[in-house]
């Protein structure tokens, strides 16, 4: 299996951890996606969506959607639960974060750590919508451990993607205490190190 | 089971239409966004995130997000491919429809719709995104009948969801023969009748 992706974005290190997390052998193809090399023929032919990660299973078979390729990979794994209502829960958190997360929290990273843009010149609204959705896992890891409860799940490798790097887009931790708490668990468990 | 949604939405009606074609009863509790009947402390019960649509089991149980929601209640049905690399790439679907789809065409239908707005006044960029979305489903569906192959699935029940109202959002699917074919194919599946 090839994982094309960009080892600076959140969405294509997801597919990294679960499986340097679940020992899946994997090989890494760096793409720059700012130099075009996600709109290349070689590469629409992997996804014709010409966004990463997307990967290679080398049969013939391709799949996008970082989301959707950990869920995959993860399928049989104590990284999904094995209630169908637990699965679906999780499955609120993935579309929660597409949607309403890394739309704000990582674009606005993207605008400074890709674009070089000042924390001060980005749009009022995006970094509010960013806050709100900070706020809301706030709210649930004051509750619990994870995001599901007591045990960790791909909605924590979803939402850790971006949010424990969500200082690079000028976003300030300092009142939520419960995220950076999570942020340190959720690093311990996929042994990263922590983000400058 | 009740279904709290706004029935002009198209990612409320994506629950009505699997409870519906399954034979799933529930009672639908109609929610006026804009009224902000979605942010009362009654509803934030339902669903802490103050999005429709969501659901309430009634058993102390409730689930949000659309494409979470009908995972969950069409889990055993003919609409969930029974292998797992289709479930994938159904999935896929699902979370680019949240994410490259919903925010450009469904948004322009909601600021033509809800706001009031004339095309011409629309983003020309969110226009342009729009666009691309139904020349990515154009090219699936030049290939294959559903978005899977040959047999409906979830996939087609969220991307329809827009993608029959997008003329409401000012998008003219003229150059998209085989979407409006796939339109006209899942109404029948769907037993709805076309939108003008």
């Amino acid at each position: 299996m090839k994982i094309f992706g960009d080892s600076n974005s959140g969405n294509c290190l997801k597919v990294k951890w679960v499986c340097d997390h679940l020992g899946l052998p994997y090989g890494w193809v760096e793409i720059d996606t700012l130099r075009g090399e996600s709109r290349t023929a070689e590469f629409l032919e992997i996804n014709p969506f010409g966004q990463v990660p997307a990967v290679d299973f080398e049969d013939g078979r391709t799949l996008a959607q970082s989301n959707a390729i950990m869920r995959y990979l993860a399928r049989d794994s104590d990284l999904v639960p094995a209630d169908a209502f637990a699965v679906a829960r999780m499955d609120a958190w993935l579309f929660w974060e597409q949607y309403s997360h890394e739309p704000y929290v990582a674009v606005c990273r993207f605008q400074m750590v890709y674009l070089g843009k000042a924390a001060g010149e980005l749009d009022p609204g995006l970094v509010k919508r960013g806050y709100a959705a900070l706020d809301q896992l706030e709210q649930q890891l004051s509750r619990t451990r994870y995001l599901l409860g007591e045990s960790f799940s791909l909605a924590d490798v979803a939402l850790l993607a971006y949010t424990r790097v969500a200082h690079q887009g000028g976003f300030d931790l300092e009142r939520h205490g419960a995220v950076r708490r999570w942020i340190a668990d959720g690093e311990d468990v996929l042994k990263l190190a922590p983000v400058r």
